[in-house]
């Protein structure tokens, strides 16, 4: 199992256009990506489980201000940072998630904390915040938040009272991972500062198991980026799961029909990542670009943007 | 078409004993069931569609102070009424869902506005509030959910510092609706006061979309009730659902094999209603008791509590 071991990653997916790119952001963002890979790859290369592997690769994700989850998540409509994540382990089928926190600097280590130490599934707002204050998770100010990029897309999407899903360009901010480890163990996770300007509390799919996040030994795991009304609907990540269980079908051509077919039908814009038992790695989107990486111990070792 | 209208609802599985139960208090749950199923198959049998017979159901006993939702609700931690709600419309799989609010008096109401009426799928807390203030939802005060039985059963859970299924046995409050309607679509509706005592806004699987409500004209709709962590963990409506659909299995034999194998198997008790769309009820729980009813145009009319 040990050459088996393997991991791949998202930024979040969308209207990524090479038109608006410098090389600085492009040289920015890959770094940004190649941390993160670094960082879960890390873990599964020295043994450690995907469940590890996944945080550690979600956290580097969180602390990089370019994405939309952690450091970087985006302003809401009150001028907070609203952030929602989910953990899921396909060995032992247990998951973690949380919604509509803000100051906790990674949402992923919560939706962990919760998973292992808590008997819930998932909690939201204050009373995860109560949850991760009793269990000792860090928490940062406004400060740590703060990022010039977002504000003014705040302000610009307060403006036009909009709401934005991330950028100035159509980009649903989202940041995930999924890996196996050498045990033969998946596992995904997936953090989210959902969108600009948003109103109202609303919850993605980022920390809906079954939605944006799921893992299951059987199948494979998987991390969704997208417009997550969409993901909801169509429990985007339990029907790739369900096709291959059920219906026999491979994880490419699973992820295949639910992302290129499926969900285009129904207007839903995204992608995700994913991996299944035998090490097998897709990273699909049907929108113009997804901030991607992926790495194995056969030597596949990549970072993308843009559909070539 | 006409012939094969059908509604199934249910009040809550868990550990109803005969031994602990009056006539007096037997026909009062009859009577709750009867009403809601009344509200809802009047509205399918005058040619309306089953997600307005779902929500009138679920209205009637949200309205109903002896079932665990709206007016029944249970206490949590901090002695307020959190509820949570969802629906879905299998004709157009649209879905609104709603957790964590607080004073709304039919929050399966405030769900159906929110998949009708935002462009949204979720909403909770203060910010599903603001939305419900909004679309003009009718709210009630404290004294409205305030009940006897459920201040009791919160002084003893805080007592004990233990978190509550909803009485003093061991049950699963929540109610739900599915129906079938003469145009051929399906609905699914739930809505719950959570667990009594409950800590950290909890979020539990009745208004999380494949997990406790799901409707797909494809294969059917369920509502379910249950230890709502084991539920969200297998995405139990949604893999019925790929179960009829990918494999081939019956409504009575993919919800046989969910609830009376797959969930037995991981400790997850409870049960649910659901219909397909030839018409087919299942009303199926794995725990002692499960408050149910159910109506057809071929004469089925049956009201239940315990297994036989």
């Amino acid at each position: 199992m040990a050459n088996k071991i393997a991991i791949a990653i998202h930024g979040g997916a969308g209207t990524i256009l090479r038109s608006n790119m410098t090389p600085e952001l492009q040289e920015a963002y890959e770094a940004g990506l190649k941390s993160a890979l670094d960082a879960g790859y890390k873990i599964l290369e020295s043994g450690g489980t995907s469940i590890d592997a996944v945080e550690a690769a979600v956290k580097s994700l969180e602390d990089f201000p370019m994405f939309n989850a952690g450091r970087g998540a985006v302003f809401n409509h009150e001028g907070k940072h609203e952030m929602d994540a989910a953990i899921m382990y396909g060995k032992n089928m247990m998951a973690g998630a949380v919604s509509n926190i803000t100051g906790v600097k990674n949402p992923v280590s919560l939706a962990k904390t919760i998973m292992q130490q808590s008997e819930h599934v998932m909690l939201s707002g204050e009373g995860a915040l109560s949850f991760a204050k009793e269990k000792g998770l860090a928490f940062e100010d406004e400060e740590y938040f703060f990022t010039e990029q977002r504000y003014i897309q705040w302000q610009e999407a307060l403006k036009d009272d909009r709401i934005q899903l991330d950028h100035t360009e159509k980009k649903f901010g989202t940041v995930g991972a999924v890996a196996l480890d050498m045990h033969g163990d998946l596992a995904a996770a997936t953090s989210t500062g959902g969108m600009t300007n948003k109103k109202y509390s609303r919850i993605g799919d980022s920390p809906i198991i079954g939605a944006g996040t799921y893992a299951n030994n059987n199948t494979c795991a998987i991390s969704c980026t997208g417009h997550g009304e969409y993901f909801i609907r169509s429990v985007v990540a339990h029907d790739i799961s369900c096709l291959m269980e059920y219906a026999g079908k491979s994880l490419r051509e699973a992820t295949d029909l639910v992302v290129m077919d499926k969900l285009v039908k129904t207007g839903g814009e995204g992608g995700l990542v994913a991996v299944d038992r035998h090490g097998n790695i897709a990273m699909l989107f049907n929108s113009e670009g997804m901030y991607r990486a992926c790495r194995n111990a056969s030597g596949l070792n990549e970072i993308k943007i843009y559909k070539d």
